[in-house]
């Protein structure tokens, strides 16, 4: 796609759970539709271990060649939430109580259940700027172009909204999706010619099994609606010819 | 953990699909759950776009850091499968048909029915070692240290058993997990004190919610039965002091 005002954003996702298989990733696929929805493009994500220097080298590696970078996990109260202490040295920022996000959380829990652990979760580079947790009070941060939110999915998804105004988009990606009851190699050939005259159309094509039958998602990605359209009736036309069915799914 | 005999190893996920958020990666938790069972533990993992000079950079970049890469995604028929060309490119090895793969997918099909597409699935570094596919019929491949496998799950899993003979492990990484009807913050600074006399015992903190309940999920890791059985004594001396529950999850 070519796309002179194109934004680009990584995600790492920090956590040992991911890596040994025990827990599926569920964030990227939120944070990616979201993205794509403000005009960002997501275009690598890394999950990477809760080791702290190799925290710092993905974080200064990917927020120098991205626009935005986004990470999750590792923010909790327990020793394993390294996140941002780590991010406070990639920046080369103090690492301490961030006085909003103490008293945020001051303000969250009872009298007296404020506790140590607790209090870990203000702290963070003292000059950072929040995201606000309506969840579960904690939380998240971010630092110049680097948005720290949390692993938990739903905590993750609540969060998300209260940077629609501060994070710049570029123009929309807008995507259309064909169902076919055929296979990929039946297409491939016509496919592979529809792709080639429509250079500002990213065509994917991804086979799917749905309730025992075989099938294909064409998938159409532009910033242009027109040339979606055009693709989208180039293929229709060689579908047509080849007597290939049409199928919704949910 | 300290482990001599460590091997270590990184997943690359090519597929734009994942990075559009349309679909959520499971071959992640498939792979590295099977690698730990071989004693081969995964230290990175990538999501990348469909480009070929992207694919040539991770893979030329990782398999020097890891003693093993496994790639996902891009070996079907169509125009956006370019793993098998790009593997070529990254090791200089000439892309063609590959003799057996050819043969095996000209067996696959009914007569006449190894088109074009279908016998795109035959090209690849034309000296490869072939990973079987007792479901589908296309192989993976395999040069030096880089395995490529399909991206459909099903597939995907239904290939591995046939590596398992052309891996070689380290000592099999052994796991506990605890479950607990508690609060992160309750049980932070306790265990912070088991993890830091327990070196050599990842311990790994995990909040869940099941059934509208908060609980804590503890995962301890390590190379040595022995270490894990001590870690688990510490931490079931302190929970029985705070009175905390232990749950029993699926």
């Amino acid at each position: 796609m070519t796309n002179k005002k194109e934004i680009i954003a990584a995600i790492i996702i920090i956590g040992n759970e991911v890596l040994s298989g025990r827990t599926k990733d569920l964030n990227t696929s939120t944070l990616a539709q979201w993205l794509n929805s403000l005009g960002i493009n997501v275009q690598e994500v890394r999950v990477i271990p809760d080791i702290e220097k190799t925290i710092i080298d993905n974080v200064n590696e990917l927020r120098n060649k991205f626009n935005y970078v986004f990470t999750t996990g590792g923010i909790g109260p327990t020793h394993d939430d390294i996140t941002a202490s780590s991010i406070s040295k990639a920046f080369n920022l103090e690492y301490g109580f961030h006085k909003e996000a103490f008293s945020i959380l001051e303000k969250y829990y009872d009298p007296g259940e404020f506790n140590e652990g607790r209090q870990k979760m203000a702290k963070m580079p003292t000059t950072a700027n929040l995201i606000l947790n309506p969840t579960s009070g904690a939380p998240g941060f971010y630092v110049e172009n680097v948005f720290c939110l949390p692993g938990v999915p739903s905590i993750l998804k609540s969060m998300i909204g209260g940077l629609n105004n501060v994070l710049v988009g570029g123009d929309p990606i807008l995507s259309k999706t064909i169902n076919l009851r055929t296979y990929e190699s039946e297409i491939a050939k016509s496919l592979t010619e529809v792709q080639n005259s429509n250079n500002d159309v990213e065509i994917g094509s991804y086979p799917f099994f749905r309730a025992g039958k075989l099938g294909v998602s064409i998938v159409l990605r532009s910033l242009d609606k027109k040339k979606i359209d055009k693709c989208n009736e180039q293929i229709l036309e060689f579908i047509n010819k080849k007597n290939i069915e049409i199928v919704e799914l949910d």
